[in-house]
This record gives C-alpha cells, structure tokens and sequence, in this order.
C-alpha cells in the first residue's frame, strides 16, 4: 500500500445547536479539541454524523470553515462534501480546499436512483474541480445508492484524484474485492462501525467513526494493535467497546453521540427535527455503556 | 368511502428548466394546460417528478405559487411539501396553503433513518400548521423509509387533517390492508404505475402519475373503465399503456417525462445533474412506444 | 388465448393422516369428493398443500394413483410431480401419467442454487419424459428458487408440453410480463392467494388454490365475476374471503387447511412434524373468520 | 471457551458417484484419508457438500457407516443428520451415533415455513434421541430457514447437548452477538468460506469448510496463525486462498468440490442432477486458481 497522510482512526465531528437550533460553533471547536487530544488521527467534519444533509448553504459553509480552521493543521482534515446536485458538490468542494481540507468526501446522494454513468460524472464533475485528493463514501444506507466493487473500481481509474475508500456497507466481502482486484494499492476505511476488528484484520487502512467523540482511547488500542498484528488484544478490545458500536449505529450516530456528549459535560444541543433527542431510558442505558468502558 | 374532492388521474407536473438551468415558468404553465385541457381531475406539483428535491427554497416557492396560480381552480392542486427537515415541511406547507393549494402531500424523506414517534411527529407538526388537508405519501424507493400500514394508520388516527393516503410501493397487499381495517374509509391513491390496474380493482381512489403529461387521455379511460366496472375494457386500456408505463418507471419520471414532452413538441429542458437526460437509443425507443399509442 | 382445458378454480388437496402418522385414504377421498360436489373446475394434488416433500416414496406414489382414480375424471386432474433430484421427478411425472393424470406440475426445488441452464435441462428431461402437458411452477418462498420472467419464457420455448405457468410470487408484476410478451398466448395461473383478485384483472386463467377445501363457492364465485367482466362483484367478492386468504398465507397451508377442515367436521389428521398442528387461539381465529363467511 | 474436542479446520467430505450414478465407497475412503493425512482435525460427512439432500435413504445410512469406520478414531467426526421431517432427523441422528460418530448437526430444513416452537421441538427430539452433542447448523441460503441469534440461543438454552453452533450466514455481526451474549461460552464454527479470516478474528473456534478436500494446508495455516495470534500471517494467507474460496462458493460446492478433486487426480463423478459437473471454462479457470496455490 503506498504511503498516505490519512490513516488511523478519523473521527467524525458533529454539529453542535444551541437551545434555538442555531450553530454553536464554540462547542464545535471544544468537541474537536477533545478529539485531537484523545489522539484521533484525522478529523471528518460534516459527514453523515454531522448532519450536514440537514443544514442550509449558509450553516454547511460556516462550520466548513470554523471546522478546518479550528484544526489548524494539528491533524489532517477531510471535509463531507455531498449534495443532491452536481453542482452542490462541487460548490462545496471547492469551499472545503479554499478553507484548507487536506481532502473532501463524496457520498453520492439521490432522490432518483443514478445510473453507473451519472455517478461516474458526478465524481468526475467534483475531482475536476479540485486539487485535493477525493474520499469515494459507499453508504447506501443513508444515501440509497449502492456502489458495487465494480463501479468504484471503475470511478478510482476514471477520475485521477479519487485516490481512497470508505466503505460502510458492512460487508467485509468488498473491502476483500478491493484488496485483491487491486493488490492492495487503493486504501479502503471502514465507516461500519461494528465491523472495525474485521475491517482492520481485512487490512483497512482507517476507520472513520463517530465514537471517538466518546472513546478515542478505545478506538486507538484497536487500532495500534491492529496495525502491529496482535490479533488477541485486537479482538479483546474491540469486545470491550462493541457494545457501545452497536448502540451508536442501532440509535443513530447525531442522536447517540449528542447524547454522549452531554453525558460527558460536553453540551451540544439537540439533532435538527425530524430526528429526536435520545430518549430517556435510552441514555440510561448508554451511561450505563460508557461507565463500564470509563 | 366518503366523497372527497380529489379521485381519478391526478397529474403531476415536471419542473422546466431553461438552457442555462433556470426556472422555466412558461414551460411550466403550458405543461399545466396541456394536462387540464386533456380532462385530468387534478394536478400533483412539486411531487418527485417535480424534481422538488433538487430546488433550490427560492426555486420551490417560485414553482409552488406559479403551479396554484395557472391551475385557477379549474381542477384540485395538491402541492408536495416534502423536505429534510420539519421546519422546512412546516414551512413549505404553509406556504402551499397561502398560495392556494386545495391539499399538501407529505413524503417523510430522511438521510437518518427515522423511528415512529418522529415520523408521527413529522405529520403532527405539518398537519397542525395548516387547513387543508394532508395525503401522506409512502416511497420507500426514493425516501429511504418505509411506513408500514400499521404506521400509516397511527398517523390518520394522530392527525385529523391527514385524510388521503398515497401508496406507491407497488405492494397491492398494502392497498388491501387500508381498505380492510379502515371498511374503505380512508381513500387512498396509486403511485406505481404498473398497478395501475390492479390498484382500481382493488378500490383505489385515484392515480397520481407523470403518465399524464404524455397519455392522458389512456390514463382516463382505464379510470373511467374501472369507476364503472367494466373490467375487460380497464385490462384492454391497461396493457396498451403498460409498455409505457414501464418505460418512466425503469428510466425514471423526470428524465423521461422530459424526453417524452420534448418528443411532443413541448421543450421543458434537461433534469437537473447528477441526473442526465434521456440517451439516444431510449429516446428511440420511447418514441416508438408513444407512437404506437396515439 | 388458446383454449385450454385447465382454467377456473383448481383445487389443492391436503394429505391426510391418520393417530399414527400413516396415510389416511378414506379422507383424501371425501376431501375431492367435497370439492368436486362445491363445483372446482379442477383438482391439484400433492402440491405444497398436499406434503408431498414430507412422503415416502411409496406414500407419494399411493396418494397419486387414489387420487387420480377418486376424481375419475369428473374434472381434469394435475399432479405435482415435484422432486430434489430430476431422476425423482422424472419417475414421479410417468408414475403420474400412468395413473391417467391430465397434466403435471413441475416446482425445481433445489438444495444448492441451481443455474439458468440445470433449471431447463430439469423441464426438459420431464417434458420428455411424459406426453401430458407440463404446468410450470414458480415459488421461491418453498422451492428457494426464483425463475425470472426471462428464464421462465426460455423454458416455455424449449420444453414442447411446458404449455402453463403458475405464478406464486404475488408479484403481479410477472403476470404482467408473462401476458405482454407472449400476447397472451401463455395461460397463466395465480398461486398466491391474497393476489386473487388482481390475478384474474391481469388476466389469469385460473387460481391454484387450497382454500377450495373451506370456501370452493366463495372462490368459484370471484371467478365467475372476473370472467364475465363485473368488476364490483369481483372485488366486493374478494374482500369478503381476503380475510381468510390471509390467515392460511400467513399460517401457512397445511396446518390452516386441515385445522379448517376439522372445524368443517372432515378430520384429516395433523401435519407430519416438524410442522405442528394450528394452536388453539389461532383455531378460535379460524373457526371465527370460517362462520363469518357461511 | 471450555475445552472442546472439535476445533480448528473441519473438512467436508464429497460423495462420490461412479459412472452410473451409484456410490463410489471406495473413493469416499481416499478422500477422507487424503484430509486427514494433510491434517484437519476433523471430519463432517454428509453435509451440505455432501449431497446428503440428494441421497435415498440406504444411501445416507451407507455413507455415514462407512465414513465413520474409515475415520475409525483418527479424528472426531461430526455426521450431518439433517432431514425435512423430524422423524427423519431422529432416525438418522441414532443411526450416526450408533456407527459411533462423535457428535451430530441438525439444519432445520423445511419446505414449510417453520415457526420458533417447531424448530425448538424439532432440536429438542434430536437432541433427546441421542447421547452425543449436537451441532446447530445455521444456513438459510440452502435450508430456507434462517434462525436468529436469539433463536439460536434459546434452542441451546432448551437442549442440554446443543453445546456447538455452526453459523454459515456470512453475518459476522451475529458471531460477535453469540459471543457478547454468551461471554464466549458457547464455541461457534465458521461456515462461510471467504468469511474464514475475519470469523477467526472474531474468536471461531473452528472452520467448517470443503476447501479441506484441495488445499488443507492452507486452510491449516490460516487456522493456526489465527490461534497464535499472528494477525499478519493469517491475513496473508488468507488472501492467498482466497480466489479458491470465493469460486467454490459461487460455483457451487458439490460441483466445484467434485472438480477439483478430478484435477488432482482423484475421480469422484458427478454431482447428482439437477446439479450437473461444472462446466470447461469454469474448469480451467478451478485449474489455475488450483495450479497458483501449490
């Protein structure tokens, strides 16, 4: 696999609100900090966990910006760039380098179901209108479009700068297609959070995920011991913070690590309706979670 | 069933753009009239077809107000307020109303998945904000949820002015089950196309569908067949439009209504990117399917 | 479409047991008589109804042959011939033919995935096999095998005596297709039973059916509607008996029909294990939904 | 985990058919002394490989006979009793025990769909008409069952000698559920071939696998790296086998199994038809996937 800056665990930001559902962007910048100091290895800001689906133009480009600049270069940064339209993306791609984003992720969303083609331009449309290295996001999901091996395959030899993966699909089988039809030369990231271990074991080259918001120490141990084959403290880390994995992606990631947060004494407000806070029995049952992992 | 002011072939509009990717609201205007002129019962804007999702909020208001104000009353609008967000359902719907709709019609559309509470939550809010009454809308192909009809009733008994329920699953045994736990008392309307037979047999109250714009008067008959009980005429209409039917449901609404108007001599521009025009050799075929028709 | 002797409503008999578990042949008597008496257009034993995947070879051989010889050609019999192994259906196909079977009934069942070209060496070897036509049978919900629109046409072409097909998806979809693009040359039968009413508005010739034991004049009754055209009586029809369609679906066939015909004062034993005989609150369902549509 | 007799790498044995369709006992002999001289530690005949689906009943009754005498002790052997009738499983399950096989697995098997209840009881009489343990055998892909975690985990709550669970899913989230919730007291087996890498990193006890019968040493090595912890080691060499993996899953066992034990010189026929050999292309393409490994 050829040398790469992202690598490790990249962890997912979310989008703080205040009690009227405004940005809160000092609460961005705190929630950050403590990424960074836990020793996450990159930042992924706007991405599904940061609702940016969910934002208007005007929010989508200010925590864009107040996100990269408050990283400053302590960590690389990968900004979530995904619109509907082809030219949404490209808007905002261009936005993310302009601030400073080391590399921009596109998820392909769609009302209509996209051709093979349509989903080639979009990618096209985006690379093009960039310098910075394109993160291909496979996550049907949340954006109802499945990417087969195939037709990624297909979009990282047509489009120069599509240079890595994240699959979330959780189906471990793709991210073994993509190792050997590529001889492990193109890095995949797992974005399935409950499939870490395999993923690693499968050879990723990260993970992208919303738990290090929570626990970053956790997330690393898996990580390190991956990374230098200790299969048995891999696989009892990964036990240890399953639960948690699992409760995230059930709930679903704004509402849980919101939640998580607060609980932490981090407040950042609730998840933009229609997507409720968590319940109450709920949060008992994730401080209960965090607790035995603390 | 109770009389209800909407029923029959109720037609939606698509959103023409100009060669620049503007708003073409001529177009649109005359895209209306063809359709009223054709004897349709009412006219759907702003639905999918509508490419509503792809708008920017200037855009959909824009569309929303000149859709109300060309039909005129000559039949009943039903406008899509569907968006991400409640507040921007909310928003949308109010607006429909203070321009005039007869009714709103509400997708629950979501990246994060949804849990029951919050899609109740979802009309609760949308139905409180208006007078007129909602059709809620279930497709789960370009939604990404799934309302089971379980839920669908939740919603009718939760919200007084939820009083239609549009079913485009394509699973006649959902149409079975509305009619059957509620005697036939809540309408609800056919949104797949290729059942449109099946769905008057089985008692449905209308059929919203972008096959309007192109066969209204095939639409009609099968209609026309089927409120009066002559099932081998509605079977002979059936089949003759299958063909078509097919054909907007595999290539797409927006993209192959377009293509189909243009055929007609009536340019509305392309669909908006990722989403490309009809290619060459479907727009040959679709030719020949239309041609076969009239 | 051509005529063709088998159409109407055909009816699936139950294998009956007796305390011990063996074969009951009085019974299955007095079920075809009861059918035949009630007016079925046919009789379909040792279908899925009937247990025939759970007989000895010698039991399957015998209700075959008392079968055949009960009906006595008061109505044209098809016999389910259906075997993992195609030497196993090719036996049980001229077993069938020589006990004076009118036709058979082939269901590929397979333990391992069978590709396109087993499956039509399959229909050819018992096609060839027999002189009587061959009703082809697609369900994939018991045979794990799902036979496209395409691959079933491609054995209609290359098996001469394949001349039927029934469809047990409940996708009136297939239908859809099979009459298109055959010109309603291919008579298709409906298997599924909550799609009844649909079927025969597509066009169905018949209706397979195990229900024939417990509402033969209820079903006989939809399809006299749907034949002369009257599509309010079909439908009003149709919603009566759905209750009852639904519950045998769901409870699954042997173990509703033959609890049904206990109730009708017919015992006919349990079904052979792991299947159970129907619990008693779903018996209460059953003898309520029964006295209903008396 | 408690000690356990059966662990690491379990070859499925083949059937071998002579030129007219009848058992080759003699080849059955070799292929079982050739696994075993490579190493695995332990056998399963009549599996799903085997075609014991496929087999009359004195077939399956010679077959586990003569496997069990011929393993005579070098290793444990675990016989596949699975039948669709519970009388048939039983039968087959004293049979096993009484030729002296050292434990049995029981798939639930069924043409009808089968509620939890009949499945617990079909469990609950194997596991009562025999001393041995019984191996719960999950896969839905051939049985049409697919039994859930916790469905699983109360069958092995109900019979005291269901201490082993074979999952063939593919689903590697529901190995990380048997150990959550078991704190890994019950050992699970892996049957899903390109699955082996990461279902040992999740804590597999053993690899049930046909690949046993082409490339044991490889399938050993993997297995041995994974116990030793050696995650570097494992995930190269289960790159290395994995093209063979993933063609004999898509090819399809028996047929794929039979091949290739053909090309390296140890004739075992055909598989039984429907079934048919695999193909040339298909062939050549087994032969250099084969020639690549050695």
């Amino acid at each position: 696999m050829p040398d790469h800056a992202i690598r490790g665990i990249i962890g997912y930001t979310i989008t703080p609100f205040d009690d009227d559902g405004r940005l809160d962007l000092p609460a961005l910048d705190l929630t950050i900090d403590r990424m960074i100091d836990a020793g996450v290895h990159a930042i992924a800001p706007l991405g599904s966990t940061g609702e940016g689906a969910y934002l208007t133009e005007d929010e989508w480009t200010a925590v864009a910006e107040r996100s990269v600049r408050t990283i400053n270069g302590r960590v690389p940064v990968v900004v979530s760039v995904s619109d509907l339209t082809t030219a949404g993306a490209v808007r905002r791609a261009k936005a993310a380098e302009s601030f400073g984003a080391d590399a921009v992720m596109v998820l392909p969303t769609s009302y209509w179901k996209l051709q093979e083609e349509e989903i080639v331009a979009h990618y096209q449309a985006v690379g093009k209108a960039v310098g910075v290295p394109v993160m291909l996001y496979n996550n049907h999901a949340v954006s109802g479009i499945d990417m087969s091996v195939d037709l990624i395959l297909r979009i990282v030899e047509a489009v120069d700068n599509v240079t890595m993966v994240k699959e979330s699909t959780g189906d471990i089988q793709r991210m073994h297609q993509i190792h050997l039809r590529t001889d492990g030369q193109i890095p995949f990231y797992n974005g399935s959070n409950p499939l870490a271990l395999e993923a690693f074991a499968a050879g990723a080259t990260g993970w992208c995920t919303a738990a290090a918001n929570l626990i970053a120490g956790h997330n690393i141990q898996l990580y390190e011991a991956a990374c230098e084959g200790r299969l048995l403290d891999a696989r009892a880390s990964f036990y240890r913070q399953l639960p948690l994995l699992d409760f995230i992606l059930k709930g679903g990631l704004p509402k849980t690590i919101k939640a998580g947060l607060d609980i932490a004494g981090v407040p950042v407000g609730a998840p933009r309706l229609p997507v409720q806070p968590l319940a109450d029995p709920a949060r008992a049952k994730l401080t209960e979670i965090l607790t035995a992992l603390h």
